[in-house]
């Protein structure tokens, strides 16, 4: 396998991390760059010892590092960096997935009220395409740019998907009621993500107001051929890693939801549509880039419950990153992805 | 305050440990007998240290402790003790808080399909009282027999409540999204509640079909005058202590839905109606006998979204207990509950 | 009870709310000020909703704050800021009990060499008691300034004590192995304590450095009449409170070592000598101001064993505080502190 | 690569499941049976869904299993079990990695006093190798029986290893102070290691009287050529996986430590000596093979301390074995253990 040149920028955060621990274990990419403002010069294996062996980079200033060499450029930063790079990139024939929302969403009014930002490459978001491997794989092939989903909106479009693009459930009335670790908030110095005050309790933030929202209903309400809308409700559990979505439609038609989710998903090789009955726990897909899902109808009722987990660092950030990034090269799409989640 | 004699049937588990806590600082209470079967002979501070200095007795043989001499016997036992020794004890004069299930359910039948018995006590059962004192507090007052109810069915009664009984929401498609601290499953040796297993995980169990279901929907049918339907999903997270339920209910009319819990709640001692935006926590409530409840409405849309937070083992069992017991007894209802909730 | 009235500099931090959660039931006390230079003017129970119906206070501006009018003031800063207050607070006949290590040591070079700063009131810390209950008692009754002993601290010389006291054992070759609950480091928005980095994680810092190792040898050297030398390694485990010291003691002189602690600890109301062969865990401590020990003599060789468990919060900081306070004011003891250890 | 064929005796534990997950990406292997006796007949997928699509086998009656068609068997059971079966499966041609201690202890007197068994293979016992291949590599090769060393064991004796070798250190009084994951106990159902007993919790256990202390000693001595006591102390610490071995030995001869242990350490592939100063976090070796150690000399003081960290399931237990099996046949010692460490 020819191996791909790629850069990280924002390389410090738990999402950085994360493709790191992928992309040193990839068979079809060389690591050439990661940035980093604030650390510059540190060692990358320095700042996390859990890579000593395994990288051997040090973080380079974003203005110093030659991005341009690289065939593929992951943005592992805040919101507002990759859009403000992408051009340079792109014109350089440098390809770019961005795990941030700098191009998640088309509307970019509705852009502008989540993020309070104006956006700084109208015209690339237009090409961009949202890197959801199960619903845009072909578009995702040939992207310059790939909008990288965000973690909650990975499980709850998963799970909602072969029910809204069925058209078997009230898809005006949907609710996601989402549990995310304590990784999700990312790796920064906030008093609300301390292990004294996250252990032990448990709580709900943002209550259906979080910007994972539009781009749920976006690409829903692409695959539905109509409107749809979510009440989603996010939680923060006492893990590390993991999403649990609950999520909760009203029937409007009948038919075999098991057999309905198996065929969706017959052909993806990161979504696992557990037998009937099941309950998919976060840790069976711990540092994997899998998605479990259940589909339960309890008591026969006209309310269907479907169960949908990830972790949200692999298969809700750097492993959906690294899987778009093999559909966009022609590599294998399973690449440096293949690892077994770590039980217990 | 004179103190009444009381007798705990059942002290080894997680409910007893906690209602020992709870009156060994009563002011009103002298505990004057713990049973156990398995563990009789053993002191009480021996198999639980953190009662060393607080609690003098043994554990002894359900058979020789002469219960009848308590004004007041708690069951902290499994399911089908309480009901097969209710009878004897009430004809001595002696009252009963069951923190088990046996007499929760008006509806024998109902009852038989969850519990897999046939009940002992059918008669004393059409006499026991549902002890939620926000809904029943003048029943409980005088009855003999009071049933505990359960720890989900506490948080999701209170957070249904008031709009149920105003008529306000849809309550024959109401969700309640519960998630539970690990303590809620007993203590029992069983693998799945392993610290290895249970850790750093997050997952569903009995999807719709939890035996909280028919007591949630008995008590809220009644408070509503017509029938209620609850799709309840309980979840393990891994916290100890804790239950947070969020609620979702369709809006059927409008309405000032702050001040309608407000006034619901106004005189209660133990529910906590949050400002207008909150997200309670659990760990708010740990150790306490409080339940605090938020109410959203997220965009103004037509969907009521309520949080709801109690300690599993304090409002959701053992305080609930001791609050039933208060009331039974004349004592002021919040002696020996003055706990300050802590945190960290 | 006649009331004392009672201040509290610095409210915001973890020893901060523990401090409010025991004052808040302490039957002598009223709390008449809570200073914070960032948060004046939030309510109390705003920050800590576990505090709502408890603290009616809100934080004030420290300038403007009249502590003088209070018959004690705890300060729950960092390092420096009683020292700053002290003078100005005696000279109106206020006492102080600091929590933080600006009175703790005897020797100002000593600690200068620790604390990076010149001591602001030399004169101040020659009248200051080390707050030790369990062996400067007499001296804390007639205090003007308690200093409050460190977390770690307390555990070990409680540990040790009875045996450098009783000349027993190798002095100046002790080992103290501790480990703490994150709730040790503070509420500080720092990388290193965030949940998703100290969870399911174990490991040691400060080995041999740490600042608790000067008011170590400082208390257990005048006990023992001679120079006492501990190596000291701090770990951080993933709970939230809690501090578990390991000590080991190579023996010079046989002895009945149990009877040496039980008879040492006899009168201590706070002091918990368990029978031989235990092992106390943290959580039988949980959320009270007791410490636990147990003394091991592995396979009758030559060297001693202490396990030493306290709440790092409560007898670690804000209960040990308090019992200073009781004392300090002829209080009974264990007035306010009459909690049971919250397990599970 | 050719594969060997490998059965795996007692797949349902934790050291089982971690077997599984590195065998199942292991290029030079294959698996051809895993044997339980009380779940014969379930998908292993079935039991550990984190298993799915990378373990097609079901579990097999043990005397039904053919295990003498494998090359080498794992033994993951409790002690016992081995030893019963070992010679017939030499008998045969088949090798064995023993995860349990049936043949760790050279002196059967020893051992049985410690397990309380007669040993069934005296004979085999005699040829059997201590598994761990930074001191015995040379014999592993040629071993038909490997004893898999201890977790615990593991951490210790890679700490001491180049001081006791060394002879800078009084070999007689060293000290182990050990911290050990949850998952260390097993995958048991036992009151001691629920959730909701060991979360948020911390305490030492079997103090001076561990199991793994003689095969310490044992190996100790050997590389020291002359007697070696430990005085070790293990304690359940809150997290899955992970043990952290705090090391204390007085000096008898100056030397530089940290080049002694980089030097012993040199070609070892799974022993990380850290830079001067480092304190080795467990999460920096989690889900890997790796032991990380740091050496310590506090304030120039007579006293050494060395932290050592390992995963106890992978170094210390099921990534050991492999790395044994790698040995044994020939194959790249890193073969299948290449999992760069799961962070956070």
């Amino acid at each position: 396998m020819k191996r791909i040149k790629v850069g990280v920028v924002g390389g410090t955060g738990y999402t950085g991390v994360e493709l790191l621990r992928l992309l040193a274990r990839h068979p079809g990419v060389e690591v050439v760059a990661i940035t980093s403002r604030k650390d510059a010069g540190t060692a990358v294996a320095d700042m996390f010892p859990s890579l000593r062996g395994h990288v051997a980079l040090a973080f380079s200033e974003p203005t110093q590092a030659d991005l341009t060499q690289c065939d593929l450029v992951f943005f592992a930063t805040p919101h507002g960096v990759a859009m403000a790079d992408a051009q340079r990139l792109v014109d350089e024939g440098t390809r770019l997935v961005d795990l941030a929302a700098d191009f998640r969403l088309r509307d970019l009014v509705e852009w502008k009220k989540w993020y309070k930002l104006d956006h700084a490459a109208p015209h690339l978001n237009d090409e961009a395409v949202y890197g959801l491997p199960e619903l845009y794989r072909d578009r995702i092939r040939k992207a310059r740019i790939v909008a990288n989903p965000g973690c909650y909106a990975t499980s709850v479009q998963l799970g909602l998907l072969p029910l809204v693009s069925a058209g078997v459930v009230d898809r005006e009335h949907l609710v996601a009621d989402a549990k995310s670790g304590v990784s999700g908030a990312g790796r920064k110095a906030e008093i609300g993500i301390l292990f004294s005050e996250a252990a032990d309790n448990f709580k709900a933030y943002n209550v259906g107001a979080h910007r994972h929202v539009p781009e749920i209903e976006q690409s829903l309400s692409e695959a539905a051929g109509a409107p749809v809308r979510v009440t989603f409700v996010p939680h923060l559990t006492p893990m590390i890693r993991g999403i649990h979505a609950t999520l909760y439609a009203r029937i409007t038609k009948d038919a075999d939801y098991q057999a309905l989710f198996e065929r969706r998903y017959a052909d993806e090789p990161f979504v696992d549509v557990m037998p009937a009955g099941s309950t998919p726990d976060t840790r069976s897909v711990r540092a994997s880039n899998l998605c479990r899902i259940a589909v339960h109808r309890p008591n026969g009722g006209d309310t269907l419950v479907v169960l949908s987990v990830i972790d949200n660092l692999t298969k809700g950030a750097a492993g959906q990153a690294v899987q778009n990034m093999n559909i966009m090269f022609g590599l294998p799409e399973t690449a440096g992805l293949e690892v077994v989640p770590v039980v217990p």
